[in-house]
């Protein structure tokens, strides 16, 4: 799926939502763990109950390891089951040597067909540039929205960069706008206003609104540009609405809630 | 396993010998291509004919993950395979928010029961501290042998460190010399010497001897201390050193010859 696409999409639904799939055994409905594969019926739901509301889905691929191969196969039928033209980020936070990150390509870009993944920026160009294969996408880490991301993210360099910015900067050289995303988290406008001057063109993913502490609107008013530009995430907050039989419902009503506010954010900004 | 058995097995073999198990579909012998899972019959063979020569064995994670969920059954029938006295390393390069990499952890040191894992330390604290589990260890990338690893690592910050100095003096303060390893590459002797005054007892991890050049008397001048606290992985000098039904006994070979120079090397410096 290419940029422009993406931003059809968002003007189609009035939306930027990026839904999470952190989907974990433990707190999906008892119901369904009478299932076959009670992963992929909670996600299946999820999906049916969300598709016109949100652009994108990001199954949080931890939660698909921690159950071994069964865990990769309900991962496999749901990336499957999402409609192809939903965006698709495989939230993997990969990154290693250039033939070691071509295999990560291959298992999630190729055989999962995701539309993008993301990536850890440590180990530089070679790590992340096999990700950049044709129509898909990487999303690199820039600044995250932990407390972690005070350790190294933020150390001031000689010439006076952050390495967030430093990341920016040299990151982008090595793709486009269309195929290179940020992870950028919510938890300070200031921070977005910032790396705006910087990549102001670039398509970010917005964590941490709503469970974390990042305000939506202060999101958009600092971090939104011509094409939306914004991805924002919410995981636990849509999926772990309710926890009874009608966790699709309220997954949808809280799904609904986060579109109408992004509706107006797209009508006041753009 | 703890630093004294480690240290112990090190003595025992005469070796710091790691077999990385770069195991990949399009390289091994086409015979066993014919069998049920190719991945595991090849990994079988390999550790049968090294184990008595190695203290470690190395899955690098994408090379599984690349054959989807079928890949990630090899790794988990490979990891049950591998001699419980046999240090094993899980190399993910993982890292994620807290609760995301307690995730990680429970896949790969629970229910894989991986002795260690490698991590990208880019998220910082909250992303590495969930893999610090009773009896485990996390090998953190330091300075990494890619060229990639001269875009961010070597930044040197306003106090005059560089961003690997930085990773090595904040991160070794989150855990002990008996559960925190570093990746540091093998391509720059005088690298090895100036970390080993940042850290001197943590054991290293060093990738990029032979196929990437590094020399394996210079990284035990400039590495080795009092516990050996060296690992030295060989991947593919080792594993594909033969393409024909005797692969094992050539990969027999290849580490037979690395581990009678590492003999040497363990009488001269220890």
């Amino acid at each position: 799926m290419n940029r422009d696409d993406l931003f059809d999409n968002i003007n189609k639904k009035s939306s930027f939502l990026c839904v999470g799939l952190d989907t974990d055994i433990n707190r999906i409905p008892s119901f369904l763990l009478d299932l076959e594969d009670p992963i992929f019926e909670f996600n299946k739901r999820i999906i049916d109950a969300t598709m016109d509301l949100c652009v994108a889905y990001k199954p949080n691929i931890a939660f698909y390891e921690a159950l071994g191969s069964e865990g990769w196969r309900s991962l496999e039928k749901t990336i499957d089951y999402i409609p192809d033209d939903i965006f698709t980020i495989a939230d993997a936070k990969r990154g290693d040597i250039g033939n070691t990150s071509a295999l990560y390509a291959k298992a999630f870009l190729e055989r999962m067909n995701f539309d993008s993944i993301t990536i850890a920026p440590y180990m530089g160009k070679d790590s992340v540039t096999p990700f950049l294969i044709d129509g898909k996408w990487v999303i690199i880490l820039a600044l995250t929205s932990n407390t972690g991301s005070f350790d190294f993210q933020r150390i001031m360099s000689k010439d006076n960069k952050a390495l967030y910015q430093q990341v920016l900067e040299t990151s982008s050289e090595w793709g486009t706008t269309e195929n290179t995303m940020y992870v950028v988290g919510a938890t300070r406008a200031e921070d977005l206003s910032y790396i705006r001057t910087i990549i102001p063109d670039h398509f970010l993913l917005v964590p941490g609104v709503g469970a974390q502490g990042g305000s939506l609107s202060a999101v958009a008013e600092a971090g939104m540009n011509s094409h939306c530009g914004l991805l924002v995430n919410s995981s636990r907050g849509i999926i772990y609405a309710d926890n009874s039989v009608n966790f699709a419902d309220a997954a949808r009503e809280k799904a609904k809630g986060l579109q109408e506010d992004m509706e107006n954010l797209l009508e006041h900004y753009i």
